[in-house]
Parts: structure tokens; C-alpha cells; sequence
């Protein structure tokens, strides 16, 4: 995806740059929505709430955040190409890790309050793409970092790695937005600080989105 | 964007083929939906369901459908690049007038039954969206089109409209699925044959974005 870059005449890193700032501007700001207009979190709890909060929590600081982070990896880190891989492939691990808990934490909190699951498109979306993010996570794994497949492969494969990545990078933005949106109506917001804390996190993560599809097409620096 | 495309060894053809059948589907499922499970349409009536309804109806049969196809257009028509680009104008003329005849549409619907306007994430991102898509229109027409911009600046603005069109779309698919995100909880759905109309409606959207996407970084067919 990158070999277009050079029509491109900007370098990818003051975009990169931008992208670690809004990863921590929709880091605060849903921590503050969660913490102070929600109930906080817990894993077990009288108040359900908590149990519920620790889905957006997971699955926005944790999957969607380091999901974007192990994207520019490429572009941002100053190292060989081996370190960078280690690093795409570590913060994917933890992406993934934390998507697997913040789905559980859904389950268990319609199950204590028996709601039913899997009804909304929501749900269909990114179950879809948690699922497909650890195929090709493990795909990625064998093919690219151990045992590694024979060169020409490696070379066939690269783009489409890149393809599907960008992708599921895209349904994760789309479930994230899709939820915000819902929580919104099931709280029946109209409008108020809490409303105007909740559209500005999903404004900031479809920002994030952007920024990291395009420094993803934009050429990386010289080192 | 599509310079990369010589590293997939597929031909967009296929994915063309297969855009204009999702198309097709789309189209097809919202109306059954609109017609069979809503009330169908009206811009005048005392049932006001029928006025909001012209909303999904011309956004997704009108803007969303007409933008996917004509980003497809370099890649579908065997034709000169002349014709494509008249073309491409057209199709994403129908889709901006569509786009503003929807906008108009829902909130002639809120007035009259006295919603509130521009309250959700779904109205910031869609109205954002369709704004940025009529200045990107009309940036695109007067550089590329009449009068046309010199050789070398339309060269260094070609990639940068792909891009920003590219962005634009995903845009447009976050609102569509935000907003059948919405109505869905909106008419307190759960499990039911119109709740799975509407998520394979949203699924289908998605597929739609995703091949689209893909028929821009595959190498074109020689003619």
C-alpha cells in the first residue's frame, strides 16, 4: 500500500505525530465520560453498569487505540525493519488480547441482566472483526514473523496483509462508532454534556481512523 | 492509490462485477424494508413515517449507492479516461443532490412531529460528510474537469482527491451504519424479520465500502 506514497510530497511522521495526540485526547476523554457521567468499573459488581463500562473501556483504550498504534508502527518508529515487525506484532497481541476480555465483559453483563446478545448490527460487525483480527493476526504470525514463509510468499502476501489489516482497521472504527451510537440512544441522551462527551469521542476516533489510513499511504522517512 | 495495484495479481474486474451486484442487493433490501416493514413514502402526509423514510431511502439508494459506483467507474467502464471522468462526475452529481434531498428530507421530518435537529453522532458525521463532499465535488470539477488545472497541479492534486474521496466514502459508510444503528433502536427492535432486514441491510453497506475500496488499489484492465 505504501509504494503510492510518493505521489504523496508530505512525509508520514508529523501525521503519525498527530495520531499518538489522538490516541490520547479519546483515551482521556473516555476514561472522564466512563469515570464521571458513567459509574466507573468493575468485573463484579451489584451496580451492573461497571461490569458493562469495562466493554467501551477494552475495547476503545485497548483494541481500537493499540489496533492504530501497531498500524504506524511502521511510520513512526526510528528502527530496522525486524524491531518494527516486533513491535506491530506485540501491540496487535495486546489489541487482541483486550477485544477478547471487553467481548467477554458484554456477555457477562447481558447475562447478569439477562438482556439477549447478538441482536444488534453492532454486535454482528464486531464480533465479525474480532474474529477475523485473530485470523489474520495468526496469519500474520506464521507467514511474516515464525517460522516465516519462503520469500516470493512473503512478497504475494505483504499487500493483502496490508489489504485485510486496513479493513478490519475500518470495521473496528465502524463497531466503534455503531456503539457509541447506541449507548447514546439506550441512555436516552438528547442533549447534554454527557451527549456532547459521547459525539465527541466518536468525532475523535473517526479522526484516528484518517489519520491512520493516511499514514499508511504516505511515504515513510529516510532513517 | 491505484499505483500500488501492480503488487495484487488480480484484476479489478471481478470486484467491479461483484460491486454492482451488491448494488443491486442493497437497493433491493432497503426498499422491501422501506415499503413492506415501514410505511413507504411520502414528501407531504399525515403519516410522518412516510417523510422520514425518504431518508434512508435517498441516502442509501441515492448517495451512498451513486458515490460507491462512481468510484468504481475508472475501473468498470472500457472507455477513454475522458468519458470515465464525465462519468464519474455525473454519478457523483446524482449522488450530492440525492444527499441534500435527504438531509432536507429528515429534517422536514423532525419539524413536523418537533424533534430536535443535530443532536446525535450520526447528524454530525452525516452532515459533515455531505459538506465536505460537495466542496471535494466542486474542487474536483474546476480542477479536473472546467476550466482544468495545469498539468503539473492536477498531477499533485489527483492523488490527494483519491485520498480525500476515499475518506469521504468511509465517512459515508460510518453514517449509514450509525443511522441504521439508530432507527433500529429507535423502533425498539430486537429479534425479528425487521431487525435482520436492517442488519444484513448494514452488512451489506459494509461489504459495499469494503469492495470498493478494493476495486481503487487494483491495477485497472488494459483496453
Amino acid at each position: 500500500m505504501a509504494k503510492g506514497g510518493s505521489s504523496y510530497r508530505i512525509s508520514a511522521t508529523p501525521v503519525t505525530i498527530f495520531v499518538h495526540l489522538l490516541a490520547i485526547s479519546i483515551a482521556t476523554l473516555s476514561l472522564v465520560w466512563l469515570i464521571k457521567f458513567r459509574e466507573g468499573f468493575a468485573f463484579n459488581s451489584r451496580i451492573k453498569a461497571k461490569i458493562f463500562n469495562l466493554h467501551p473501556l477494552l475495547m476503545i483504550l485497548g483494541f481500537l487505540l493499540f489496533s492504530g498504534e501497531a498500524i504506524v508502527v511502521y511510520k513512526a518508529i526510528p528502527a530496522n525493519r525486524k524491531a518494527q515487525k516486533t513491535v506491530h506484532l506485540i501491540l496487535h497481541f495486546i489489541a487482541l488480547a483486550a477485544g477478547i476480555l471487553g467481548v467477554y465483559a458484554v456477555f457477562k453483563f447481558h447475562n447478569e441482566v439477562h438482556l439477549p446478545n447478538m441482536y444488534t448490527l453492532h454486535s454482528w460487525i464486531g464480533l465479525s472483526t474480532i474474529s477475523l483480527f485473530g485470523l489474520q493476526w495468526l496469519l500474520g504470525f506464521f507467514t511474516f514473523f515464525y517460522p516465516r514463509a519462503e520469500s516470493t510468499t512473503r512478497a504475494n502476501m505483504a499487500p493483502w496483509h496490508a489489504f485485510f489489516g486496513i479493513v478490519l482497521f475500518f470495521m473496528t472504527i465502524v463497531t466503534a462508532e455503531t456503539g457509541l451510537t447506541q449507548k447514546f440512544i439506550f441512555q436516552g441522551l438528547l442533549r447534554s454534556q454527557e451527549a456532547l462527551m459521547i459525539n465527541f469521542t466518536g468525532l475523535l476516533i473517526l479522526l484516528f481512523g484518517i489519520f491512520v489510513g493516511l499514514s499508511v499511504i504516505l511515504p515513510r522517512r529516510n532513517y
